[in-house]
């Protein structure tokens, strides 16, 4: 059988084995509705306040403070759309940046619609953002600053407390994307000074179909479900308990281990960085120091990232290639190209992303298995042919 | 230890051990992103469409009308939304019932609020609508009929498919919140002329945090949740696999099972309801014979129900007043009220809800236990000392 190495938990982790434990109650004897009042109901609740106490716990927030959604997607519509309504008096502008998942940027696109103009910051090549063009940007009528934390496509950490500190100078809101940040690297929303925050439990080897929306104490946000008034009427329906406190278990789990898990990666990473780029015509995407411990992103000029990652599957090595190809568009990423990368070169993009999970060993296999891939990708390509000849092709 | 009866699957149920088999797999080791190309991505994402294949099998409709959400509640809200936001040009006007779960009234409640007009039909004593009375009240602008499949409350089955045929001949949207319905009674969309469905596996002992909205095909809704364009573009955010796996199999399991399901928990009803109008002063809620098979619901004159549900949790039974005590407010519930209910006859409801796992056993225990408990808070009530002397209390 072939081995199997799995470098693409920027998509998705494994579940982990105490967070299971801690879930199996709540799939098996313990399955009473957190609303009624029977013991089995209040057991059930006890368990769902734990998980929160936790998940507060590692964010530096208070427990009343975390509102339960159902993963990051559904915590970026609700945070972007309500800031949008809560503050539509005072203005219309929104500032975002180019870097944003398609959870924030089609939200705000749909903003856009509705008469709202948001302006979104450019990155220097590396990914980061300016913080005085963050500056010049803001307007009498900015209403919300909406930044990534960290990107899921090429690692870069954007500088969260520093922008939270000028929103809350200037009275603006700020909501954090923190799906690829929280429980890889250090995320406080007092010291950072955020307003808003998402997460979502499966990037931190959590369950899936869970996550939550970081929403400061005051802030009066519209409810995002009408209902049976769960999570103190913001947002209804019969909680996923198992789901919470496997998220809690988790991220408990993370962060207790993430000194030691940020040097353990970022180790891993670095030798995968330096391993690759000596494949000639190679670029590491991200900042090569800025970024997440788990993160490894490259472009491979004269390479299709979709035949890339599938013949690296046929090696038994999960990976993604950055691009938007999954999602059936063959149009390169709008990360990539705001970095500054031509549209061919960025169709040779492919995302690494490791975790605690991994083992050195993962390392060695990828680096036997990715540099011939590359070159036997290359042999069948025009545009290298052209690239090492020097001559352009008919 | 005190014997546990659970009467309670109304709330929810107890997850189905052969749905939590079908999960653990997605809980363990198939733990791919079913976005991603490799095979382990992909064989998450054939789990997931086998999955909403049994699920459109079990509903009567196709697999590509059945959309995944968190629960029954998101379905509600995003069906009743959408329906007003797309025939918003036709209309404003929108008909419902008295007996509908707080997903929906609260949905209707912040449409009235947006210019929406919403007409709420009465029932009879037994829970019931009148047909001539919804035709009567259809206009050229109304634009959706939303009416609950069968009362969580009182377990009145209502008559979806003369609604939806009449819906339909009047070329009307027609959504129905059949979450206490599915897996428990027939359903069938094509039959029922439904244009828009909401489910929540959890009350057919699926896991909780998982439903759908079945769309009728040609439909075109308005995305729920922007993102990463899951659930073909109307509800992004990474698929909960495991939850829908296991949604699918609990279904697939009561449908299979339902004809010998609703014959042994409707004997198991019928015993129960014989048993407890035995005890004076007691009427059952909703209609004798077009009940849903679980539900006896009840109230006792001079009775408080919190403290009724507080004593049979002392003697091991899982049970429901029915009001919404449990949501902090003291009020009866409307349900209650509706079907012309006294305020103080209201308070005294329970609702005690049995499913394929309840046994002969638990009925005989609840005969045994409820009785008893009856008496003593009716000896303790001021209320009742005047009922049975006849004389009024100073």
């Amino acid at each position: 059988m072939t081995r199997i190495v799995y470098a693409d938990n920027a998509a998705t982790t494994s579940l982990s084995r105490h967070a299971l434990e801690e879930m199996m109650p709540y799939l098996t004897k313990e399955y009473g509705n957190p609303s009624t009042v029977y013991s089995l109901g209040r057991s059930a609740k006890k368990a769902m306040e734990n998980a929160r106490a936790k998940i507060a716990s590692a964010l530096g927030c208070r427990p009343d403070e975390i509102f339960i959604t159902s993963g990051g997607t559904e915590a970026d519509n609700w945070a972007i759309r309500s800031a949008a309504i809560m503050k539509k008096d005072k203005g219309k502008h929104i500032i975002s940046t180019v870097l944003e998942h398609h959870a924030v940027l089609h939200t705000l696109k749909s903003l856009e619609k509705a008469g709202y103009e948001v302006t979104y910051l450019g990155v220097d090549s590396a990914g980061n953002i300016s913080l005085d063009e963050l500056k010049n940007t803001i307007r009498q009528d900015t209403i919300l600053i909406t930044v990534i934390a960290a990107s899921n496509e090429i690692g870069t950490i954007m500088p969260i407390a520093e922008i939270g500190a000028l929103a809350r100078e200037k009275g603006i809101l700020f909501h954090t994307d923190a799906v690829q940040a929280v429980g890889h690297i250090p995320v406080n929303t007092e010291e950072m000074k955020i307003d808003l925050l998402s997460l979502s439990a499966h990037k931190f080897k959590g369950p899936k179909g869970i996550g939550a929306l970081y929403i400061k104490k005051g802030l009066r946000l519209p409810s995002n479900m009408y209902g049976g008034a769960q999570e103190r009427g913001l947002r209804s329906g019969t909680e996923n308990v198992a789901g919470i406190v496997g998220m809690a278990a988790a991220l408990e789990e993370a962060v207790s281990n993430m000194d030691n898990n940020i040097k353990k990666i970022s180790a891993m990473r670095d030798r995968l960085i330096d391993g690759l780029l000596k494949i000639p015509y190679t670029r590491l995407t991200g900042d090569p120091v800025n970024r997440l411990p788990g993160s490894a992103s490259f472009v491979f000029e004269c390479i299709e990232g979709e035949s890339m990652v599938l013949l690296l599957d046929q090696a038994g090595i999960c990976a993604s290639s950055g691009s938007a190809c999954s999602s059936g568009s063959l149009d390169p990423s709008h990360v990539l190209l705001a970095i500054g990368l031509p549209h061919e070169v960025a169709h040779g993009s492919l995302r690494l992303s490791l975790n605690e999970d991994n083992t050195e060993e993962d390392v060695d296999y990828i680096l036997e298995k990715l540099p011939p891939i590359i070159s036997r990708l290359r042999d069948m390509s025009p545009l290298w042919e052209e690239k090492i000849s020097g001559k352009p092709i008919k």
